[in-house]
């Protein structure tokens, strides 16, 4: 084996106590012994030391077998804030988060216009707000951003959006606020938000799909977020779905994404209310840009046979998407994400059933596809999970 | 760190000196040191053992850095050999193999119409044969098959062609020869051959699309092979990519094996063979089984603009697949292998201008898709790459 310098193993050993800590929620330093191999000398100067950094503390007398009863250590769950950032909305979105994902201040800048420096103004505004507004000390920021990144350096090599291209946003920000700070792709970061706050935790591996203003997915294989090799992997709103289809930002056409975002239901959901009469939303025939994925959901629960029609169909792309994933990485546990979200079972039916039409049987009857469960901060906790996991080594 | 038995280091130890000696060729006892951070003592003791084993030799004196030089270590390329069985194709194949990848006797027994027991049946002859022909000690066996397997417990648990069904083969051989044996997806196993002999050691992340009777992908991530939850990654021969299409066996329709595979060309150019008097296929118009891929890669030299059609739409079609490959994982490295491999630039160049037309150009841009060097050992190749990996550690 090679050998490990003394402080290496000595920060090792930290983390796989914090993390022992962490996961079991309250434990004696007798049960970290065991858990963790370690001796019980090790593990009390560690433990000393975390609780010296605030992020353990003694909570509690647990049961005696038959001595002493030991004392529980636990997670000081507001020890460090994190500031979580999601810039992959109208509206630029941050928060600051306690280490067990649990929202404390939440912040919305709305964009408007405003890209390239005028919008690097607006995520500067928007963190020293954040930072402004947290009450504990905070542990670093995290921004997940859509567009292709170098999450290495932190350098965003390309956001058509935001006309950001080869921008040290990573290093722009550690400058600013001395603090760590790492950005990825937002749907990266939505997977890694659903595999450590979502209660999924005990797969292996996960694909979240973020149906939102765009269409993309994240990957968490062997627990760990997949890249790819050039930063750019779960780019699947951009596999051409519909020949001869609508033109794509990408520059091509019939793209995943061009069937399947908020957007394009947006779209025709305004054309519906112009045109439908019968329809809930022809309340909104004057007032189309009032018309959001929110609006939409509420008028398909009043009933409306077009609209049902159309969710369906962004059902049946998504799930032949789901069948590719499905056959070419066997991962079964899939999850949707984003605006498109809330649309819940009638998004899902048709899903399910186009990805058990186009994948082997036996792999779709093992897959399971659901709604995430967190929501619109999905990126901004994804973006803390980041940095949790970076700085921390946690979960 | 927990504690590992002195056992469980000294076994690591050696396994990380074998692996430094294969990788480099001729090295010093010396040179491993500095390389691996283990003591000369730890070293040479290692090496002792190798030796004693016969799996390492010394095998000449290195130059000298000031004082006495150095003796330079090697592995004996013939020290052991593995026996690789490759069951995907119309006879039953196998080698024996040393740990270089060199075959070294080759041995193929027609199925004809053989399934299930009487298929075991030939799987044992073939063994029987190949173990008489070693003239080295081995090492074990390795074996590529099609269909769906449990890889940890040797299980095929579904091989629809020889009727295979919950399978234990592992088991089964492992009794008969008392050898340690691997079973896996002939995919699955093609990728890592690539990946160990095909001289590409230095990618992290890799994709095999083997085209032969069937189609299929192995996938190498972080330089190991991902066979997915349930080992059925990859298995991207059943996307539907043709609405309506032709009956696969799977049980749907228009999957891409229907139009991409081996079976399909040879129907296609059997059909012309019989149509069209022009063809340099004709001559086979009244013996169209004698029709193999390698007649048809002839034919296309010859001249037939409607083979060279075929081939292109299934090079479009697997640019398709390649599309949704390369947005969902960003592998940059894509290689082609398996009987319709042979087809080359007539094949690669539709299937790169449709992968460009159908994924993000960043991310096309940079994907290298390439055609296999290793031919039609290449399951065989990878069945002795799964055993050497896991009995060994190599490379």
């Amino acid at each position: 084996m090679k050998k490990a310098t003394q402080q290496q193993t000595k920060a090792h050993n930290i983390r796989l106590i914090l993390n022992t800590i962490y996961n079991t929620g309250e434990i004696s330093r007798a049960e970290i012994a065991r858990t963790t191999g370690l001796t019980r000398t090790t593990v009390s100067d560690a433990v000393g030391e975390l609780m010296r950094s605030g992020l353990v503390a003694e909570v509690g007398i647990g049961p005696s077998a038959g001595g002493k009863p030991p004392i529980l250590l636990s997670i000081v769950n507001d020890a460090r804030h994190l500031i979580g950032i999601d810039l992959a909305n109208s509206e630029f979105r941050g928060a600051g988060v306690n280490l067990r994902g649990e929202i404390k201040t939440h912040i919305g800048l709305p964009i408007y216009d405003r890209d390239g420096d005028a919008a690097l103004e607006l995520v500067y505004e928007l963190a020293d707000q954040l930072i402004a507004a947290a009450d504990s000390p905070i542990l670093g920021i995290g921004i997940g951003t859509p567009g292709l990144m170098d999450v290495r350096q932190g350098i965003v090599r390309n956001a058509v959006n935001l006309d950001w291209h080869d921008l040290p946003l990573g290093k722009l920000l550690q400058e600013r606020y001395n603090l760590p700070v790492y950005v990825a792709n937002d749907c990266h970061v939505a997977a890694l938000a659903e595999y450590t706050f979502g209660g999924r935790e005990t797969a292996d591996n996960m694909v979240v799909i973020k149906v939102g203003r765009g269409t993309g997915a994240g990957i968490v294989l062997n627990r760990q977020p997949y890249f790819g090799d050039g930063f750019g992997a779960g780019e699947i709103g951009h596999i051409v779905v519909v020949e001869d289809g609508e033109a794509c930002r990408c520059g091509h056409y019939g793209c995943l994404e061009t069937v399947t975002s908020s957007r394009f239901v947006i779209r025709r959901a305004q054309e519906i209310a112009r045109q439908d009469p019968t329809s809930p939303l022809h309340q909104f025939a004057d007032t189309p840009e009032a018309i959001t994925t929110e609006v939409v959901w509420q008028a398909l629960q009043a009933g409306d046979p077009a609209l049902q029609q159309l969710i369906a169909e962004v059902g049946r792309y998504l799930g032949f998407a789901v069948a590719n994933l499905v056959s070419t990485l066997n991962i079964q546990q899939i999850v949707i994400a984003g605006s498109m979200a809330r649309f819940g079972t009638t998004l899902l039916e048709p899903l399910r059933q186009e990805m058990a039409r186009c994948s082997l049987g036996s792999l779709a009857e093992e897959t399971h596809v659901e709604i995430s469960r967190l929501g619109d901060d999905i990126v901004i906790l994804g973006a803390a999970a980041l940095l949790l996991a970076r700085e921390l080594g946690l979960p």
